[in-house]
């Protein structure tokens, strides 16, 4: 931390300006208006739409003298299909400015539509060589407003931008700075009507945010870059990210299960949506490891499953397939700072925990928690068993974003123990 | 904090992106190359300069090719006249970007030089009315980056730049959201060489800074805004500050003897800078009370005090200025919250404090790591005596912004109480 022998330093932080409170959405018209725009798309999913939001939005800017149109054909998953017809649709008129409304899928939806109409190309070209050609934009871009209304995915704080490339049968982020939305307006009233298990997946999500991101090896235990300008986009755990992730374990222990069984306390609905931003405002430099990892092929092989409080189709919602292999990941990563896994369980709990307590404590504290919330039980549930270990490892080693801030070696031995141990 | 009547439920945050660490200077070349940048003008005082860190900054702005200048003569405690010969000089040359390094005197004086660069007209018109002419900035800025090199003033968090006017006889402050620096660079290492008292002052307002904001009007306690865009610079105590304010008392508790003491104990240099930069990030949306608004008339009645480690001019420096009154400050804010108050006691001290304890508990701490760091003892050492009392009232009566926030109602006699016991 004090010198350098080779190792990195220092570490960068970045969140965008946040508007927080309960009416806080009544406030976008003024809002917009002052950053002088004459057109405005809002961007919606068109379950999201159901809730009235989106419109209310649109209707404020029409009022305020704006044109503005409200496009909902959002993926729930976004793919680089539905990138593209959004992008298409989006390029047949000039934006002034663009205002995602909904959960991650939304706000990624609309990072690529603000990247793709401010700049030539396909998204391809941003993504990460090998697999696209690694551009990073050169022009600028519009102002993106983030309203996140599932208290979840921390996208309105993030840089990146992930996507199922259909094609070549994999997920893929793009992350620039430039992709980060100019604004966040949480308003924990748009929660309220988020079904149980919405509310309860969504919440997951955030404590693995909070909790892998606290995990995540430290900023100065890896090389320093050759070029300070080309830092990964997750630079690891570090005194300002720890802050923030603690923050969010302390308020989804507190206000989780109560936001699940009763979406109408406002008072736990405002506190979830607090953990979600602060969640996101730590994971969002730090980064999150292997339950994000292991996410990507346990969302993308998936058959059957269907999750109550879903679109009816085959789909793992995120929160789900996040938190399914959590407490195994977190009994592996234990003795690699034994401290911090107690802490985690203590903000959690209210409890104290010691040395004694052992690996366990976490997984346990983890365990319960999804149990009183009823998130499914394991892998099983999606449809998976033995035979599927070695697909779900083979998907989980491309994650290489995710596998730069494990704590610890991986290995393909581990994760198929993590894996089976999580069936 | 739930729905609305009448009353605010709105709070708003900002912070400038970060960038952290032992060795975060040697990277500012390449920061500004980034930013397309053909002409930089570092700003700085003449103190700061003897460090060698601005034409350590300046020579590698030149060596990747820029063109760069170092305005070295920013007045200690900025004034409409010193604002006026920067602003003056800068406007000579066309410049693409500033960097001011030093305390607040430099990062204000750059954020001045920022928008009268960049807009016509004078300091005063920015200033509120009736002082000024309340003009907001209608143009685009230029970037500012900002690198604190005292562990102090939090000014490159704010979005406020604070000025003597001497014709006037009074400070106030500008503030806009694109006075904001646009990035901080926060390197340690720079602040190892400060002198044992200016350690001591800085980390002082440090606490003051974390103490004023945490114990601040809560934001939600105050009537709702006519206006959503017209909030004040400072919106009150929130779920947010709070976390930045609380991880700011800890360190200063832990770190700020141990970097009096031995200004190179990097460890303590570290956190401190941590803790300035925590700070900072709470109050810059939160905002400051009494002890700052009291601080306003201690320097500018000053006669003869001489401050060890400052330059030779009478001058109460911030730090001694705004601690001189905390104790009685606190110990007056104490029944209107005893639990924060006495939270923050724990938090600098580690130690436990129950209502028994009461407000003594809090003042005592202060009073001891003043003590402990060689702090003056009151504002007798400033040269004050009870004549002087009805002239230090008037001063803080004339602070508006901060008097905004101050948790109780403020009245002469209160005001007057509080100065006589700090004496
Ligand atoms: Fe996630
Ligand atoms: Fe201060």
């Amino acid at each position: 931390m004090y010198e350098r022998h080779g190792n990195e330093s220092v570490f960068t932080w970045a969140a965008p300006p946040l508007k927080f409170g309960n009416g806080a959405i009544d406030e976008i018209g003024p809002e917009i208006a002052a950053l002088g725009a004459s057109s405005c798309l809002v961007i919606t999913d068109a379950g999201v739409r159901e809730t009235g939001v989106p419109d209310r939005i649109h209707d404020q800017l029409v009022a305020a003298g704006m044109k503005a149109e409200v496009f909902d054909r959002v993926a729930i998953e976004p793919t680089d299909q539905s990138i593209d017809e959004a992008v298409a649709w989006a390029r047949q008129q000039d934006w002034d400015c663009f205002i995602a409304v909904g959960g991650g899928s939304a706000m990624d939806t609309a990072k690529a539509v603000n990247l793709l109409t401010t700049h030539p190309g396909e998204l391809l070209d941003f993504v990460t060589p090998p697999i696209g050609a690694g551009k990073a934009p050169w022009l600028p871009v519009k102002p993106l407003i983030a309203v996140p209304t599932t208290a979840g995915t921390g996208s309105e704080s993030t840089t990146i931008c992930v996507v199922d490339f259909l094609g070549l049968h994999l997920k893929a982020g793009v992350s620039h700075p430039k992709l980060r939305p100019t604004l966040a307006i949480v308003d924990p009233l748009t929660t309220v009507s988020l079904p149980p298990q919405v509310t309860a997946a969504s919440g997951m999500d955030v404590l693995s945010h909070a909790l892998e991101s606290y995990t995540s090896v430290r900023f100065d235990a890896k090389p320093a870059p050759e070029d300070p300008m080309k830092r990964p986009a997750f630079c690891g755990s570090n005194p300002v990210s720890d802050v923030w992730c603690e923050q969010a374990l302390l308020l989804v222990g507190q206000y989780l299960r109560r936001a699940v069984m009763n979406g109408r306390d406002l008072e736990a609905r405002y506190h979830m949506a607090l953990a979600s931003m602060s969640a996101g405002t730590g994971f969002g430099n730090a980064g999150t490891h292997l339950p994000h990892a292991n996410a990507y092929p346990i969302a993308g092989a998936v058959q059957n499953y269907r999750a109550e409080g879903y679109p009816e189709m085959p789909m793992v919602p995120h929160g789900q397939a996040v938190s399914s292999t959590a407490a195994a990941v977190f009994r592996w990563t234990y003795p690699g700072d034994p401290g911090r896994h107690l802490r985690a369980a203590e903000l959690l709990t209210g409890q104290t925990f010691t040395r004694t307590d052992g690996a366990e404590a976490l997984a346990h504290v983890l365990d319960e928690l999804m149990s009183d919330i009823g998130m499914p039980a394991g892998l099983r549930s999606f449809g998976y068993d033995e035979s599927h270990l070695d697909t779900l490892v083979d998907g989980t080693m491309k994650q290489t974003r995710q596998l730069a801030v494990v704590p610890r070696p991986v290995t393909r031995q581990a994760l198929t123990d993590i894996f089976r141990e999580s069936l």
